[in-house]
């Protein structure tokens, strides 16, 4: 009986196999502690960002250490511009970089040594070749060698002054309308908010020139920017990435190109437009 | 002397001639009063739509019958999701449409007898040819005879049940993130936030499944919604915008796709990411 009760069971009961795009329980890969950046806003806010330390290494490596030493406590988000992108870091300008951290930072516009066909899966609409890389980033390529993660709504880039090497990774910023493609290529990208987005994208505007808040009372205030390594055991967020290096995803893509009716595909898809799942490990 | 004066003037400041990308001042046509319409939120807040009439004449006749009759005044923005849309009118769903409004309207979702090559700015990137009609609105085409508006940021759709009848317009949306083209003919586009989109964009989200604000008193009050023509002379906007069946617009898409240093073209641009300007009139 206590074989057969559990086939009669699963016979009453049949299992609906999974979409041909669902994931499966392996697709879902741990984010490691040391590529989660926690950014506490005041108000019980907190936003989390998952650091491309693969695809942008020095300025990743550059990030760490500005966490380390506490840079952001006690900063803000001071620029908010309608369809364009939310910014933080130091408003000032002023504040000196802590040792240890470069205040030179090679300029990572690109990924280095990137084999698009090897790694990603494609999207076919971009006039670039556009895809999503094996552990879930939107890059594009020019398909002759030049590859790079896209600013899409909720990627993060670094701000910087004119001069390409001058972006340390201190001032921040995320797309938070239509997707922020021309300044690919221009400025680097190093993560993408992966929790609390709303948090930045609903901010009231600036009202000063390119959305600046010029009254610090406007500004939404930074409690601590933290690696989630450096925090205590329990309070460690842990997520997960859909890995894209899959039958699963490849028909996530293809679904997206040409959905089910009513919806009307196009026979492409956008890079921006193609789901990138985390999520808090179960 | 009074002629030479002048003609001196000129020497001494000389005129910079226009970039090849900068509108006339005939490129700047006027939006009719009909064809504006204006919601008051609380709080002083007022968002601006333009009416697509010519695009989507029959859902475009009922919301002008809708403002006529107060429909919305006493309503809500009852529904903002993260990165998708927020959407207004009548929560409940269960409020009478005025007598005159018609409870079922043909189904707008692409643009009858539209003949893209003659008519719009194309943009060179979407699997689907894109571009921007004459009078400032973004299409997308097949190339095979079918043409609709995008669901762009910013766009005005119609929110409806299944039925593909069942949409009034009533019940309004725009997207506030990335660009939600996965409704493209689909769902009815009937106009476009020109003014105050960061009214609807910067609300809090909702809590609820699909962003939905349960809690009447998180939702963004609308005082009244009205055509600008019906308003008091002296308290009607008035907007023009910048045509594109000129030379001119033709070399702000070219720009956009190939823009100049340090930017880093991608020899496409977006429907989505061209501007389409809109002015209030100087």
């Amino acid at each position: 009986m206590s074989i057969i009760a559990p086939l009669l069971l699963a016979l009453q009961a049949p299992v609906t196999p999974p979409a041909p795009h669902e994931p499966a329980a392996q697709d879902w890969r741990t984010i490691p502690d040391d590529e989660l950046l926690v950014m506490q806003l005041s108000g019980d806010r907190t936003v989390v960002i998952r650091l491309a330390a693969a695809l942008a290494p020095a300025h990743v490596a550059n990030i760490r250490r500005l966490a380390a030493a506490g840079w952001w406590n006690g900063e803000s988000v001071y620029r908010v511009q309608e369809n364009w992108v939310a910014q933080w870091g130091d408003a000032t300008e002023q504040k000196r970089l802590p040792p240890g951290v470069a205040g030179s930072v090679v300029p990572e516009f690109e990924i280095a040594r990137f084999a698009p066909a090897q790694r990603m899966a494609r999207v076919d609409t971009h006039s670039a070749v556009s895809g999503v890389t094996a552990d879930g980033w939107p890059v594009a390529s020019d398909g002759a060698g030049h590859a790079w993660l896209t600013h899409c709504y909720g990627m993060v880039g670094v701000a910087r002054d004119a001069a390409p090497t001058s972006g340390t990774g201190a001032e921040l910023f995320t797309p938070i309308g239509q997707s922020a493609r021309r300044l690919d290529r221009n400025y680097a990208v190093v993560g993408r908010v992966i929790e609390g987005m709303q948090y930045l994208s609903a901010l009231p505007r600036g009202p000063a020139p390119m959305g600046v808040h010029d009254a610090v009372k406007d500004r939404a205030a930074i409690v601590s920017v933290t690696l989630a390594g450096a925090l205590p055991a329990a309070d460690r967020p842990r997520f997960q990435y859909r890995a894209a290096d899959n039958p699963r995803f490849a028909a996530l893509i293809r679904r997206r190109e040409n959905p089910p009716a009513p919806t009307i595909g196009s026979g492409g898809a956008d890079v921006c437009e193609v789901p990138l799942d985390v999520r808090r490990t179960p």
